[in-house]
């Protein structure tokens, strides 16, 4: 499928994609639209203009500020608009498209991706990290207690996705510098409070939950996707000092909640149906409640990640999307389970993704074996050289993106990028 | 100071107290009120009046049906209204009293507290439990691991106030029942799912937050009570079997995530000074940003913890909020301390306060020895016969009530009833 607005081969909005996001020029307010090529389309001037009076959804869902009205409606309202929005963009030779062939509205509506700001896309209630990453869990569980599995650690990682409650105020978007947080960790066997020595990051996959469920009503895993309005990436910013040493009893928590950036864009999970694949393999039996009728519930998409530093690039590390164990319908129904309300706008995390080897590592606690292997980097333009890191420096800037073409020439279908800049500590 | 409004010995709500609310009668929308004897005085009512038009803060604020505008509002607003509110209800020989003096605006602001329905005060953004109970944390490192010292457990214990962040959807008025969760925990070594066996209580005390803090700004210790709109009592609901099973590496999340009760009544800071007691030494130097210059940063309030079966009352336990090693000032210095940001209307708690015996034991996991050796409740009213509790059986109400009287005929000051039914699982 192709459209009359030109998309690059290695772009990240075609056809088949259109993310929603939220967006502002200069002096104007925040407002909805879905990116096509190097442009976002401002769905609120199209609903002023009445192209979507016809459809079945209430249209003033789309003259907010912020996607959760929108995303509350019921999934029949988002595929209605998403294949109108592909009918008014699809190249074809018929005459009277009220966008295409309005020159004055396209000026309008189509506004240039690099004038815009990007703004967090939703109002995120509560914001739930899982720890479903297979390779992630293996290795850290043998870091925290070197020769321990991570079932000896944790003896129900196989049998549930475990997960924590994350910080929803410190969830920001793509494009916001993070301070070094202060903090108390031992160094040496002595007890010191000051800055963060070991700052990470963490690839991950995250969804935003568009209809809620009631309290005390679990949701169905075989339903669970209908609650689901779309994917981000995210970068869960971690302070391994500060973590280690809070999270023994209770879980993380300064040592998270500084910082967690997400991609601006929310891609809808039609754009994904062709790169689903099945999770990886737990060795238990799992009760009723998380087992799906449709095993292939996860998604197959290439994470990278990204070291920018003294005005270069370097390649980090390369995840998966597929690197979990249990699905997002699972992660909701267990979530879920003890009645446990999700609502509009509430983000639900992956955890880190990382693969097999050490090039696939998602956090540099893993990649560096704790800091105490230091991890060479390689500069995307090779006549540079490398860096080493054993964790993040300040003014480093960590990036992920992701990009897929399905088969059939199916895509591309990408997520823009997410990506933060290291400050020095306050 | 009496006021011409009748106020009972007993009563909870003393021109001393003055607590904020949001209530609604039938038909109506929700309105902040506060609350006098057995009235609540409908602020909205007085507000469109234009009884507080002289007053030097934003009035709207009083005409929401949330309160998190009025709290976000700088102290000073604050107090000028407590300070407005008390003398419009204090008992004086004067004429010219707005209120008292115009039957019709009585008849319409002065709601009976038995005729309204009470709803959640705020909209909470985020929801952090503490672990600052001295007694509570000293008696589960002996139950987690018999013999062991929570510092071997929790080495970080007495040097920062450590916490996990909770449910912020889950969070519900008093009166709202609750079903029993489902969830998966072993019995007898063979792993099983279905309802929690270990239904628990934990008395809490907790703060919603008024002013917030940008991201990366840490608020400072001897700033951060300022940041602090008003108390409530909480029950942390929680599910033992489905919570140890889950949480020993990530803290926390189903075993607590499907309810937990505030009271309706959010006392103002003012309203409980009187009551400042040193809370519970540390053992360990802190460092600087926890240090306070006015070290009697915590109060002395007695929780009572009852049951409801059978048509009866029980008497559980009795804490006190004295029973903690850091105040809310340091929870919330150490909260900020890596730049995490605060919202208006975040919830704050304690965690369980039990005292140093078993009847002031604020969890039957502790007041049972971890449901071992089940704890006789004795009939309020002492001719009925008592009964036997290891954990919460389905149709018990619990209740947590909270009432002080000051020195200097001081008070009274109470919370009104924090209270939920265990209806039957799902």
């Amino acid at each position: 499928m192709a459209s009359w607005v030109t998309v690059e081969e290695t772009s990240d909005f075609s056809l088949n994609n259109l993310p929603y996001g939220v967006f502002s020029t200069k002096g104007s307010k925040p407002s909805i639209g879905v990116a096509i090529g190097d442009y976002v389309l401002d769905l609120k001037v199209l609903a002023e203009e009445g192209v979507f009076d016809d459809l079945d959804f209430d249209i003033t869902t789309l003259k907010q500020s912020t996607l959760n009205e929108y995303a509350a409606l019921a999934k029949s309202g988002h595929s209605g608009l998403r294949r109108r929005l592909q009918k008014l963009l699809e190249k074809d030779t018929r005459s009277g498209n009220v966008l295409r062939d309005n020159q004055g509205l396209r000026d309008k509506a189509l506004v240039p991706l690099d004038s815009v700001k990007m703004h967090l896309p939703m109002i995120i209630g509560d914001y739930t990290d899982f720890f479903v990453g297979l390779h992630h869990a293996v290795t850290c569980a043998g870091l925290v207690k070197p020769g321990s599995t991570i079932e000896q650690l944790c003896p129900c990682f196989y049998n549930l996705p475990i997960a924590y409650n994350g910080r929803a105020s410190s969830v920001v978007v793509s494009g916001t510098s993070l301070h070094r947080p202060n903090g108390q960790f031992p160094v040496d066997g002595k007890l010191v409070s000051g800055p963060c020595r070991k700052l990470d990051h963490e690839v991950e996959f995250a969804c935003f939950i568009g209809r809620g469920n009631p309290m005390g009503i679990p949701i169905d895993v075989d339903a669970a996707e209908d609650y689901i309005f779309g994917f981000v990436l995210m970068n869960d910013w971690s302070a391994r000092d500060i973590q280690m040493y809070e999270a023994t009893l209770m879980g993380p928590f300064n040592g998270k909640s500084f910082c967690t950036t997400v991609s601006p864009w929310v891609v809808p999970p039609e754009a994904l149906e062709p790169f689903r694949v099945a999770p990886k393999a737990t060795p238990r039996e799992l009760p009723d409640y998380l087992v799906e009728k449709n095993h292939i519930s996860v998604y197959d998409i290439p994470i990278r990640a990204t070291l920018g530093a003294n005005g270069q690039r370097y390649r980090i590390a390369d995840c998966n999307t597929n690197n979990v164990i249990f699905s997002f319908a699972q992660m909701i129904a267990h979530h879920t389970r003890g009645g446990c309300p999700l609502r509009t706008g509430d983000l639900i995390a992956t955890g880190t993704i990382s693969g097999p080897k050490r090039e696939n590592a998602g956090c540099l606690l893993e990649q560096t074996w704790g800091g105490t292997d230091p991890c060479e980097m390689v500069a995307e333009n090779s006549a540079e050289s490398n860096v080493h890191r054993a964790y993040l420096e300040d003014n480093d800037t960590v990036e992920f993106t992701a990009h897929v073409t399905g088969p059939y020439g199916i895509g591309n279908v990408g997520f823009g990028v997410c990506s933060g800049k290291v400050l020095p500590a306050i």
